[in-house]
């Protein structure tokens, strides 16, 4: 965990927006409202290079000098997320292609193939000259790497550039086509491949490809944004000793953070409440009604300790939305408080910065209707106001602080990518599996450490939850079994092998637990299967369902009888996906065993510890009462621990 | 205002569908039905010209002499709207493309590209050779061009032939590319192009495209159909004083027909009430059960008023629902009365003539299940019925009369791709909007004439409503501000700059109206914001709402005590998007102020003014009183004024 | 009928998958199961000829022997529904297009088109080889030919090579360009061609295409599979006396199977109850719920009459579901006993083998969730559990059995192709119509034979239901007249040529049933046109309705009064789509006059008549009582007659 550093406010600001005579103005508008960083730069490439070689850094020159001299810290992307226009004359074939077969044409952003070698050239050229120039500049504090890679569903492409770079990708991995063939199973269906070239990216096939084809392909699609990402950082580190960081997205998962962010010293993401709850929490729409002026109250919170944890650490949130946004299908404006709230939801997990998107809102181009903390009028917007508050009382608040928390749950995006090859029911998703537990856990008061796969050590955890890894490596199953803490396992763990074939004997097969899965069924959201009621708590399994048979002790049962939990005392498997109400039975009982206190918060209530400091949240309309006392609908609650 | 015409009837007639020997006894029944009008020749141009340059007009020339020998008057249709299949391999490229890159086909109609050069001299060359020859013809006493402008969605093209008119169009009306990149923003994600060759069509980007490069394609693809029908009308002309018309659809909004209409004499459209209920209204299921077999009591009308507009005075209904018909997702059967009722409705508006679409049911093809006048066994279906009844009552009707109605609507193509281009919230459109508006000043018994956004003198007016003006012109907001009108603005009133910019100072920006929306958001339709009562009226904000400050008057708030409506006396500007009871809850106030009286109708029966009739209608399945009496269901009531 | 057949059971295996180890102990462990068939082979080309015609059939001889020497009879697959990589490369246009234009890929199966001349050659030729080799094997007892034709929406192609062999299809049958351009109404919308060179594919075109173009195009799509099927079959029997079968799919109408049963000894087709009530039976939702375990009880009986007469009498079940499958929306495991009762609902329907897929679970590939008798890990599966009870059972049940039924039942795959080109209302289907009728029989207690629409001979049968038999040829109308049954005709019979025209005069145009259908309608489903009572029989008219004069009597009147069904004494004709209770309602009255009795079974419970037994089957969730006694959830009751 980082230590000793202050909690900081921050901004995104376009100077090539705005006419140069105002930059000072804002430079100074911005230290005044208590503003420490300033991100500039992404998606200013054709302005830097306006004709191929033609190189305009002037402009950005003097921006950061006056941002600089103002007393603010520059954050500088690399724009190449944005490659102009000429570009695609100089490589028509750099786009990436959508899986119908359509190439996705210019004219908006994230428009290339990360395969793609003749951009990934132009993208290690435009990042060294600008690590060059401003690699020893002193107002560049830290780096960010193009932005939001996976935004706009960008991450598949099947493209020729990428067909041959995935060929490729499996002769690495594979060695042989015999392998190949015989991991994969090909022989099903008469699917053998007499060598790598015949074999073609999963898209428009008859019916469904092979899940572990699709598979391949997710893994190697993940791996290409790691490798585009790590040129740019080589890149810059040779130049710069500056902290270098990328802004990640809500909700996606079609690249491995954990591996981009092994080449960073800081995990940012852009957290969009209002946004997200409409286009991607997947919550019922009167979850989605609401809360729809205060955003989710789990899904910021889950971000923050997933990004914690793919910053080893260290993480931002880079863009925190500022008001209404532009491009969810509805965008109502928050409450007010919201903007402070948010604020103090992220420093509550460890944020170094809270940086508000963006200066002034634009009115031009995609997103004239995103507001930003002035509007285009450069009147204060609410979201001014409210970071005015936030730096306020980060003048006598502690520094950052993300202390271990008693709990800990492991996320994978290698499950996420074999769920989405084969959710065996319609709607299901590795994610959303992981996110209704983190609700649970945190309706139960709880502070979770959210975990890479890779963990192979979980001292001083009480409760490590894995729930859905498809795929547990042998000694991940060592490590679980032979740690202290109350493990949750289950439903599909360790279903398929790597290749996504089922193994035998079957799953779980985990040391020490004798419990297997016999046999798997999805259910219709319309057939809850009830669990046996045990004092007021019930609940049920909705969706997916195993049967399971052991020696191990039933913890768990169906209303009707059957097994659906067993547990060697430590390690609890649980066959299937339960509401929130069962999670919550399956939980208390948990954390009851690993004798870790709970207390339901109520509503929109929530709260986090830092080290001395309770922080608690109200996403609710009311007031809520909490044991530290009436905390306000939108407000904050600091209680000394 | 057009005088002394009388009101007429006519029918819709394929003679080249029919064997010629019952051509005659036809026109004869035609007559007895009492129809004035006959339509030809539209869809016919494989039966003109077979096989390239080899014509065949003799059989064209036998119908018409035998339907104006029978006392018809003829409108002769051009037949562009169905080249035939030999114009495929003269011009392969001549199709229109899909937003998704595929060529629409052969094999229907309308499949031509409005920009392919080759298709308009093809165009151009039939058209000539009909107005050679029948441009003096006695019996031809107008023109339509081409059939249904936009049906099937063929306004937007993204072919070559497309791009590359855009490009020029671009040109065209910004000089230079320095001029677009300004106007349009496109420093904002590096969208800057070098030239205008750069430039390719808003389709298939990687996430939306710039909303000004979306309303600058909208504007060119309206553009192209006014350039299209233009030189159509031209050469007519050459040849023929009968006036030219074109017929319109319901609900097609992707190009400018106040703009086509300036080259033409009359408007004419084609009205399907229970068809577009089904596909195009948006109603809601109970509204759309409640008048399955009537139509929407109001969408008639809407479009007769339109269409009046469009038409400079003089319109027609070109094409009347004559029973059930064959491509709307149901299908039902209108209630005894209804085809002589939506006459009715028509003559109410001003119409000329009402053609019944189409004369015989043809038992083959497409439309084999759209009924006619006759069956396809040459029965009367009840069509024909009706239409005697109508010719019967037209012998002691008054002339065609519209006279100027108290209230007018502004309505504005351009607002309408604006809007499409950036709706802000799902579902949101600038056409139902204003269709709400009318709804709820029909629902106060209210006449209305729609006038074109160029208007500027409101003489005469005692309501002047510009709902959703996204883009209001300097000497619009002047004429407004200074005519003696009570005048209802917003929402969205002047919310961007012809290119689709956010302006400052932030809109309205209205002379004299000291108001200023500062925020804006949009909401699932479950977030109604309820309106504070007013007496017994009431209703919400639905959808979209503004955040509104000024010095002028409250006129209206929100239960929660914020502004909703300000006014400075004679100006009233609306923050949000009402719903039914709010529009009326407004428009009731409004009327007041104006000194309009009003009286609420109910359920479907309506009512308009001509010189000295009120002409009331029931949608309804019951018979309804009104203050001219009762009024059976499907019946029609003439109340002397 | 089929006569003295022993009832058999059976599994589908695929030795390639498994270890040549353990061939052995699986044969004897189905032999000891009680299984007499094993079906092997199909989806095995790349293990057959790896290489381009190097060819390895040692594997398949040795498989072969094993199983046939463990007294199992072979059923041998040909494996043209999986053709190698390496094909694509020798045939690249081998693919089939989808109605997008898209190439369907290869990756899974079914990855060819039906008029690819050069892959019907390869297949000619795999064929050939196996036919050679098996010809006379003593062990081979059946074939099957290719897989599941249609499965994945493979008829429809809309490949090059499709439109060439459309075009020669269409010369064939119409002669002349200017038969067709009369036949098909072309001169409407100018569609008219010059010649067969002319004409495409009906896809993509602007709007729908012409229905009589769409027709045509499903009828050469059906014939092609035909071809495809005779030209294996005629390689087959070239070396084989063994019956050839092929193993049709449920709900499949995209092709005739009469046509290609006509080239075959035996029909058998692939049942998952399950599978098939979540993705094609077209179930309200509380349906689909409360059979999700059972499957629905009629869907898997109309098969089995249909496929008893697309086998001409004989027919089986060749892949039964064996627990939960992997392919549909959702994928419960079946109550316990259903893979029990399934095969005594085949056997009740005169099946003469009912085979489980598949013998065992494969752990990879695409169908890795599916499950077998076998778990992946070689246990025991439930389905092997009741197959062994079905085996038991069989050793002193009787033999194959299919007596007439008293029902007959008219299903016409050209007649469902009809609706397809025109349903007239959305979600309109003549699958759905003849299965409503099914359904409803059923209820009445009644056992039903399906016939092909050729039949003109229907001695013996009592009633003779052909709803929505849109194209009536002249001689089926006079057998149906002549006949002594109580006939069921309407809605829509004869409401088209063999052209897809309205005929004149109107139809239905039956000799000796004076009735007309004057004007047609179809209704939003919130649009239910009720039946005037009749005692407690009661129901309503739903989604199409017609308006119809006559002389005959009328038997059936709409609440309104108007006429909803006509009769002449032993013809009836509705006028309507009935629901359930509207059936009913009608089909009571017409068994009563054909002295047909019913007796209404209650919830899931049906039965069927075979020789001296009628056999009970409960797909509900609880016992119910019948006229034979008490039957159990997912039971089987046998009655003696
Ligand atoms: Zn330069
Ligand atoms: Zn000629
Ligand atoms: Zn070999």
């Amino acid at each position: 965990m980082t230590e000793a550093l202050k909690r900081t406010l921050g901004t995104c600001y376009y100077p090539e927006h705005w006419p140069e005579e105002i930059w000072e103005a804002d430079a100074r508008r911005m230290k005044d409202t208590g503003l420490t960083w300033v991100r500039v730069g992404e998606f200013s490439w054709s302005r830097l290079e306006p004709v191929p070689g033609d190189l305009h850094f002037e402009w950005l020159d003097r921006a950061i000098d006056i941002l600089g001299k103002a007393g603010l810290k520059v954050v500088l992307g690399t724009p190449t997320a944005t490659p102009p226009r000429w570009m695609i004359d100089k490589h028509p074939d750099m786009v990436a292609v959508d899986a119908h077969g359509n190439p996705r044409k210019f004219g908006s952003r994230r428009h290339y193939c990360f395969s793609h070698e003749g951009y990934k050239q132009e993208s290690d050229r435009i990042v060294k000259l600008l690590a060059e120039r401003y690699g020893r500049n002193p107002y560049v504090a830290a780096w960010q790497t193009d932005n939001e890679y996976g935004c706009h569903d960008t991450i598949l492409s099947y493209s020729d550039a990428a067909r041959t770079a995935f060929r490729l990708w499996l002769r690495d991995h594979y060695g042989t086509i015999e392998a190949l063939n015989r991991a994969w199973g090909n022989v099903f269906w008469s699917m053998e491949y007499r060598s790598f070239e015949e074999i073609d990216l999963p898209n428009l096939t008859v019916t469904e490809p092979n899940p572990s084809h699709t598979l391949a392909f997710r893994r190697f699609s993940s791996d290409q944004v790691a490798v585009f990402n790590k040129r740019q950082v080589e890149t810059i580190r040779a130049h710069s000793s500056a902290p270098i960081s990328h802004n990640y997205m809500g909700r996606i998962t079609d690249f491995d953070h954990f591996k981009v962010g092994d080449d960073l010293e800081i995990a940012t993401w852009d957290s969009y409440p209002l946004g997200f709850l409409e286009d991607r929490v997947g919550a019922a729409p009167d979850h989605q009604r609401t809360y729809a002026r205060q955003g989710d109250p789990d899904f910021q919170a889950f971000h923050h300790d997933l990004y914690r944890a793919v910053g080893k650490g260290r993480w931002w949130v880079m863009e925190q939305q500022p008001g209404p946004v532009n491009w969810a299908p509805y965008n109502p404006a928050p409450t007010k408080g919201m903007m402070r709230l948010w604020a103090w939801e992220a420093y509550a997990h460890g944020a170094e910065a809270v940086c508000y998107f963006r200066w002034r809102q634009a009115p031009f181009a995609q997103e004239q209707m995103h507001a930003g903390m002035l509007r285009p009028d450069n009147a204060d917007a609410p979201a001014l106001q409210e970071a005015k508050q936030v730096a306020e009382e980060l003048r006598s608040a502690p520094d950052v602080s993300s202390p271990q928390a008693p709990v800990a749950l492991i996320f994978d995006y290698d499950a996420d990518f074999a769920w989405a090859a084969q959710p065996h029911g319609a709607g299901l998703s590795y994610f959303q599996l992981v996110f209704d537990v983190y609700k649970a856990l945190r309706k139960l008061g709880l502070s979770i450490d959210i975990l890479r796969p890779e963990t192979r050590d979980f001292t001083g955890y009480k409760i490590v939850a894995a729930p859905g890894l498809i795929h547990m490596p042998e000694d991940l199953k060592r490590a679980l079994s032979g740690c202290s803490a109350q493990v949750l396992l289950g439903p599909r763990t360790g279903a398929r092998d790597k290749n996504m074939v089922i193994p035998v004997p079957l799953p779980p097969d985990i040391p020490g637990l004798d419990v297997t899965v016999t046999r798997v069924e999805s259910l219709r959201p319309d057939m809850p299967l009830a669990l046996k009621k045990s004092g007021t708590a019930a609940g049920c399994f909705r969706g997916y369902r195993e049967e399971l048979e052991g020696a191990a002790d039933i913890v768990l049962e169906l209303e009707n009888g059957e097994p659906a939990a067993f547990s060697n005392g430590h390690m609890t498997y649980v066959g299937g996906w339960c509401d929130e109400e069962g999670w919550l039975h399956l939980l208390r009982d948990l954390c009851k065993s690993a004798r870790v206190q709970t207390f339901e918060v109520s509503g929109g209530v929530r709260c986090r510890d830092t080290d001395g400091t309770r922080i608690w949240t109200n996403y609710g309309s009311d007031p809520a009462d909490t044991p530290a006392g009436r905390i306000e609908a939108a407000g904050v609650l600091f209680e000394n621990l």
